[in-house]
């Protein structure tokens, strides 16, 4: 009979991170709101944008869409690697502010850094070793599940190296990374990825760099892409996001760089953007054009001025948030240049202790740092992405009780 | 150091379709439209949807966009499923219609049939035999080859079979079967579908049934949906589209069925679903929702209508080039219930040969048959789903010169 693919009947067994969430997590709320009727529920666990989108995006969305509806500006396919104009939007409105140079032939457009993430994975060999941050966002590690990658290697992130790892102390072939870090909140200099970025090069190894938080960042001293950091072209991918910067986590888009001049050892150079530019042809006819529109959109002078504002505004809701929470019993790390604050409770606590902690005091909702790897345990996640009227409400709460 | 992927780097050699389709198959136009400065030159190559979209689907579209602009009805991620609302609209004004039956929970919504089917064949295992049709549409056996399977079986579709091939002769485990075809135009009787679906109960195998130009089935007795078959949803898997139904080639929307019912002989009932739900929730975060607003436009009563006429109207243009196209040099193919017609040349005339009969005659620029398998040799595709106008042009200039 047709046989399953076991790898993935073996994700089926642990279960996801989705599915943790969902059935875990939304069931010991539910729990806990028919127990507890009269008390309100501050939602801050997804990590999902509440402000709407800007008048500059949503003009574009409106605009691409009557023309849709015109014989004469109606569109079908268009290139799976995205549209030459939003990629260029990419190289020239996006890396040029970071003094970062790209062509949009080394841009390869998603509907999202999720199928991004999984994508490029799937352009190595199974039988590369993979550096985790731990806790980190749990599809890195299930992707390379999904593709039968056994020899995971954990960075754990934890107060003792401000939530940022040394480069592994052995050689590994794959190496992720994600700054502005979820779920910690935390940031890392130019120097620690210059150690990651020696790293890779030394032992040809490849960086995935996650920068879908870059927009939190507001010190230019802190890099925002990992292409700052000199030779990173050489030994790194970046994916790049719209969902958080542009509030596009409905609409689907981001992106990947796979660099030209980066190369493994036994691939020809530029072969490695080339694999990507098939497997895409093979796998994908390309993100929607309508959130294409909105991205050039977004990119744009006056769609970047709106989305600054935006993410200022979350900022604010990170800093309410992170004052609010003044407890003996609660330590609160991340929260700037980050819309994540990383909550850890007193010595001795668990995830779910602190979790039930902030949803009796506070009302707040969070993800019990565990669900992001063993280093987690302890801490819970707090999203300032949240709805800003309900982390004042929370925090009004929990002033009014502690 | 790290390794690549040698499944698709060896694609990656052999080359794409859609890297044939830029590569060899524009340059050769480009060459010709350099050597031919004054010859008109009508593109019937891709099957790309040229009509405008619905009022109906416009308006919807519009309405989506200006809600993600307010602050009361903007909305972030939705479920990575699809939304509920379009699952139930497939389910109720899609699959009813055809008298079959199905609950929201046994769909998944894709941003298009190519990402839902290259995920699809992620559920199972590689040591999988796979029966593909031949010609068909390259893909399928691309994203086969991505994952590893070897041991590719192909069901040869010819004049002689009317393109319609009998089950395998020995057994398979997976069976692709595209009706209305794409390149062939031919469509399945009943009796043909049900020798499969009786196949694959008798050998527990799976078919992967491919109904995205079911829309253009004319004829109530002609089965739209493999579900019209009794026993089908015990083995087999849809691959549906919006794309040539209401015009979404750019707006990205598909979907699969995965039936409850549907199991392997070594998985509990209706882990399958399960499995795809897990694969799903790691690769994916849901189709974008304009598009999704876009679907349930389409699938409204109104929305049917309208996408109807249009449908209507490429069926015009695909009358208009199969009987334009007479010639005792030209065998037409498809056409009917299907938006495309398989052009065969003289005996013994390659695909290239009938390819530059075309251009020289028509000015017509189709896809040369071999581009699709081997017995694609001798034909050209010719989309109906080009500009009308075009094909009116092209028409005229072939009746003048022939």
């Amino acid at each position: 009979m047709a046989t399953r693919n076991e790898n993935l009947n073996n994700l089926l067994t642990s279960s996801s991170f989705a599915d943790m969430v969902r059935n875990k997590l939304m069931k010991t709320i539910k729990e806990y709101r028919i127990s507890h009727p009269r008390q309100e529920i501050y939602m801050m666990a997804w990590g999902d944008t509440t402000h709407c989108l800007s008048p500059t995006i949503v003009e574009a969305l409106v605009d691409a869409s009557h023309q849709l509806g015109h014989p004469s500006t109606y569109t079908g396919y268009g290139e799976f690697e995205g549209s030459t104009e939003l990629r260029e939007s990419i190289c020239n409105s996006y890396y040029k502010d970071y003094d970062v140079e790209f062509n949009p032939d080394e841009i390869f457009v998603g509907d999202g850094a999720q199928s991004v993430t999984f994508d490029i994975q799937e352009l190595f060999g199974v039988d590369n070793s993979v550096a985790l941050q731990d806790p980190i966002y749990p599809p890195y590690l299930e992707a390379n599940l999904f593709t039968g990658r056994t020899e995971i290697v954990y960075l754990p992130c934890d107060e003792k190296n401000d939530f940022v790892p040394a480069p592994p102390d052995s050689r590994v072939d794959i190496i992720y990374l994600c700054f502005p870090n979820n779920p910690t909140g935390a940031v890392a200099t130019r120097s620690q990825l210059n150690a990651f970025v020696e790293y890779a090069k030394r032992n040809n190894s490849i960086i995935i760099f996650d920068a879908v938080y870059s927009a939190f960042i507001s010190e230019p001293d802190i890099p925002r892409s990992i292409y700052e950091i000199p030779g990173a072209n050489e030994c790194a991918i970046e994916i790049g996001s719209f969902s958080k910067m542009a509030g596009f986590t409905g609409l689907r888009l981001g992106w990947a760089v796979i660099p030209n001049a980066l190369t493994l050892e036994n691939t020809a150079m530029g072969e490695l953007t080339e694999m990507f530019r098939v497997a895409q042809s093979i796998k994908f006819w390309g993100a929607s054009s309508l959130a294409q529109q909105g991205g050039i959109a977004a990119l744009s002078k006056q769609g970047k001025q709106e989305c600054q504002k935006i993410v200022d505004f979350y900022m604010d809701s990170a800093k309410l948030l992170k004052n609010g929470l003044t407890s003996p019993d609660l330590t609160c790390f991340g929260g700037i240049h980050n819309p994540y604050i990383w909550v850890k409770g007193a010595d001795g606590q668990s995830s779910w202790d602190v979790f039930h902690y902030l949803l009796a005091n506070a009302g707040i909702a969070g993800i019990p740092g565990h669900f992001f790897g063993a280093s987690g345990e302890g801490f819970v996640r707090l999203s300032a992405l949240s709805h800003h009227e309900q982390i004042d409400k929370a925090m009004n709460q929990y002033k009014s009780l502690v």
